[in-house]
């Protein structure tokens, strides 16, 4: 995100060899825009540039000859447009030949619907190595690097302690373990089958940990729990103030998040039977506050205007710096953040939501307190973050309640009359977003509610729904539409009141994608996906939402639920080196669109507050 | 070091512009070649490829063009040869022109008359940032970022833990502290002509830190001290059969070693009023058993036959993790080791003496329990270590002593008799290594001492020198020669016993030497220069060191003390990162010649053993 947002030049790369079109940020190396889109190329390093196997050929288009590919290929070949994929950067449109694989690579479907080849960035090898001799007095070392020459790796300090009596006690049986660009071990015997990593999304309210066997790509156990930061606050704005208030709340939160952390990762190795030591990679998503308190980094300026981020970008950090006890030398990547608002979770959820890649006209809307909205058509990807407030989440609603056993998740209005469905079928004793939206969509359906939002007379609700009209009745502080008896005798009621926090929301966020709409010059029919991202899109009615104005007038069924797509974009980031690049190249192609700093902010809000006209 | 020395390429640079021609390791940059024969390239980055600064004209031969070039450059300047020195790998010979200096670079002298271009890896910018604002939300770290944009740099993950408050605190005009690639520091207010760095010369005896002022490349202050390991043993092979005796003593010893360099270091801070976190980068050269102590690692395969090291090169790691409380993102570079015996004090000794450009025919020589020697002539680098044992240290001499205090020093026998001299005109107590020299080399010269190491009969005795012949006396045990009487009564002598051992020790090191000659085909009397490195190197007569055949009989002038050189080369790793980088290309270069596995080695070692025909 700059001041000035840069436009993105995009290039269109031909994979001849595959009849696949596909267009990518100019600068990409072939071989990242190929495994983004499902192509594979032969390589045992991963894309860094040191096995020489990723060999394409440009058949149009120019990439210059680089270093290594004038050791990787005669004259001849180069003349005939033969370069490494992993060091040939696309500038300009290429077509591009692949040769057929050697080595089938496995592959595995995550996030929405997006085929991932398995290139995870922790490689096992295992080694049987010379014995050293008077006249063969090579380092230990060097023994061991010298046996996985398609391999450049440095080394971690930590290695070089224990490695003279590793491979002494293992005969020089050993088994070398590479992160990336780096040597974090070398293991007695043959440990090639035993590599796992963990995907963590790092939520405000819950976490969840995925222990990933990244020899197979499948997951090998789960486990969540609620952030033991909870006591400092429900939300992201009460913890950040905590640590404005009293200079230890930082440290105590850091410590919360590692430790719930922490043992969700035990948790997971416990279930599947393994070593905490077996793992060798995390991955973490969360939101910019999250991400910053994990790293004991200040979010103050994350939560005043302007919204400031220590980094968009954050260093990969050892796994052991984030408090996770898993092998010493597993480094943690941190998703990066486009802004305050825009964090680590939303990057993730559009990694696996394929945002940068899908050539439709797709609207990624992840609701919560604060609502991410990224627009998306395969070559622009523009972002905003709309203050929604905690109408979805029903904390500011008069009976409102989360989505537990009791709430009510789901309002239809027939000719019967009111049905209602309750969370585990139980007597109803509250209402959930998903219930709330279904309420006002069906009450402005049938006319109880007017476009403006506010409950008609009397005298209209009787003419207009005489079997409901009973429901709608005066209370001290306004007019409440009844929609239960609770358990207790109380009354389960919408007021006039929760009415308007829901319009506010539902305008905050219609504003936010119709100026994304307008500043990428499409209309809002033109839309061919809508994706509803978090727990909340999972219970949405598709077609109230439309109703409401929540997201764009187009057929319900193109409206689809995405899941906890964050949890997934971390599963993607270990299994697959490039798709991390991805989430970093993302950064630098999204364009942010900052709401409240637009002079037609407010006129557009206020249009949005009505309903629309069905 | 391999199984098989490769021969290693090297090519031709001639620097048209400053009508110099040097020879180089293929695959050097034209960047680093300039810099070590004391051209210098304009740069900002120190060599880092993001400047863009090196711009360089190849007149004659093939340089491919890089990635970074063709963002430098215009196709037209591509055309007429234009690259960017620090990529432009040299791998065949070229003709270089190199345009005028825009700056003026600073330039040290240090080592054996080395003249080094200022280029520390630590690079300080003072900036005035602009405020974030709504319309500018770009993350602290992109601020910071877009404001160095011709260095290259990842961050520390600690600089993120503070900088929300720094820059806040600081209204914006911080320092940022870049060292190689990493940002490791921003630093409120303008601290930028406050850079320190300290090299470590880590003896097995004695441990010397210098402070260095990267700012003008001067000497701040210096600290010495005995290496705390001491009471483990005198020399390495006793430390490392302690850590073989007892688990605990690696432990021991790497503490003892940290402690040493830590007091050294706060020593010199306090001399010269540094504050420790001034203090951005450190240099540590030490023999191999020293270095990987200090690392933690287990010596133990250091010390036994096939004498195999853990590595050559060490990961850089930060400087608190060798026990230094400097700035906490400094970091310690370690010099690599060649073999278990060339160790990295032998490779920074061999840095400051210039052994890798020098064109002349030059011997290195470090006597000491173990001798090691280099041979270079400006192409080939042969290097091997013999075990002298601990003759010129005296310590297996009848009376025998350090080089201190009522040590004779010097011995030279006139017409009017013996003539001494005792280190600080004491009354004689002992010999150190350099009297044992003089007396023995003046004993053989008179013929007292025979061709072959034997004392003559009294009777040869009293015809060749009448003045010094009751000096030579029968004794329990064997002949012995009185050198003097000493202040307790007891006599200090020179028995026949001690003679065979100098001629043991001067015969490991002459087949040293003599097989690195006949190895690179030169006749001993081509050699230029001896370079005796070490503090023995200091005191020891050049004439008699040739006498007795220690070194090559070449005029005595060109047989020279290089003094202190691994602190030397510690010092030249701090003030300039080509140089730094130079020590590890070194350790390719170099082709290691292990004595003990040649089948001819006993028998030159066997002719060796007698002195010379003067």
């Amino acid at each position: 995100m700059t001041a000035e947002p840069a436009e993105v030049v995009r290039v269109d790369l031909a994979f001849e060899s595959h009849d696949k079109q596909v267009r990518a940020p100019a600068g990409v190396t072939v071989f990242d825009a190929a495994s983004w889109n499902g192509i594979a190329i032969d390589s045992t390093c991963g894309g860094h540039g040191t096995c020489r196997k990723c060999k394409v050929q440009i058949l149009e288009g120019n990439v210059p000859v680089g270093r290594l590919d004038t050791r990787a290929f005669s004259v001849e070949e180069l003349r005939a447009g033969w370069r490494l994929a992993c060091i040939a950067n696309a500038h300009e449109s290429l077509r591009i030949h692949v040769p057929p694989l050697t080595t089938r690579p496995k592959a595995s479907t995550v996030g929405v619907g997006r085929q991932v080849i398995l290139r995870p960035s922790v490689v096992k090898r295992a080694l049987q190595l010379a014995e050293p001799s008077l006249s063969d007095q090579r380092s230990d070392l060097r023994r061991v690097l010298d046996e996985i020459t398609d391999i450049t790796a440095n080394v971690d300090p930590r290695v070089l302690a224990t490695l003279p009596r590793v491979l002494r006690s293992a005969d020089f049986a050993v088994t070398a373990v590479v992160a990336d660009d780096r040597l974090i071990a070398v293991e007695p015997g043959d440990t090639s089958d035993r590599i796992f990593g963990v995907a963590i999304d790092l939520g405000t309210t819950t976490v969840v940990a995925t222990l990933m066997d990244l020899t197979t790509g499948t997951p090998a156990a789960v486990a969540s729990a609620l952030n033991q930061q909870q006591p400092f606050g429900a939300d992201v704005i009460s913890r950040i103030s905590a640590t404005m208030l009293d200079p230890q709340a930082l440290g105590r939160l850091r410590e919360l998040a590692h430790q719930t952390m922490a043992e969700l990762v035990a948790d997971a190795c416990a279930q599947a039977q393994v070593e905490p030591a077996e793992v060798y990679d995390v991955a973490i998503a969360g939101n910019a506050t999250m991400t910053q308190i994990a790293m004991g980094i200040d979010p103050e300026p994350l939560g005043v205007a302007p919204f400031i981020p220590a980094t968009d970008a954050f260093p990969t950090v050892l796994a052991t710096e984030v408090g996770l006890a898993v092998h010493p030398g597993a480094r943690a990547f941190l998703f990066p953040s486009l802004g305050a608002y825009v964090g680590g979770d939303i990057i993730a959820g559009a990694l696996a939501s394929g945002m940068d890649r899908d050539k439709r006209l797709r609207l990624f809307i992840d609701i919560g307190t604060n609502c991410e909205i990224i627009l998306a058509d395969g070559e622009r990807l523009l972002a905003t973050a709309a203050p929604a407030g905690p109408a979805f989440e029903a904390a500011s609603i008069t009976c409102g309640m989360r989505a537990a056993a009791g709430a009510i998740e789901a309002v239809a209005i027939t000719d019967e009359g009111l049905s209602l469905q309750v969370i585990e079928d139980a007597e109803p004793v509250g209402i959930c977003g998903s219930g709330l939206v279904d309420a006002v969509a069906e009450l402005a359906r049938i006319g109880l509610l007017d476009s403006s939002g506010r409950f008609v007379s009397d005298e209209q609700a009787a003419t207009l729904a005489p079997a409901l009209a009973g429901r709608l009745v005066d209370r001290e502080g306004g007019r409440v539409f009844v929609l239960a008896e609770g358990v207790d005798g109380s009354q389960i009621a919408l007021s006039q009141r929760d009415v308007r926090e829901l319009q506010f929301a539902k305008a905050a966020i219609s504003t936010g994608w119709k100026l994304l709409l307008q500043q990428a010059g499409v209309a809002e029919r033109d839309v061919q996906q809508v994706l509803l991202a978090g727990s909340f899109g999972t219970y949405l009615s598709a077609r109230n939402a439309i109703r409401i104005g929540l997201v764009p007038k187009i057929p319900a069924l193109r409206v689809v639920s995405a899941g906890n797509v964050a949890g997934e974009g971390a599963k993607m980031a270990l299994l697959s080196g490039p798709e991390r690049h991805g989430a970093t190249a993302m950064i630098e192609a999204i364009t942010y669109i900052e709401l409240s700093d637009r002079p037609d902010f407010n006129d557009l809000f206020v249009d949005e507050l009505a309903f629309p006209a069905s």
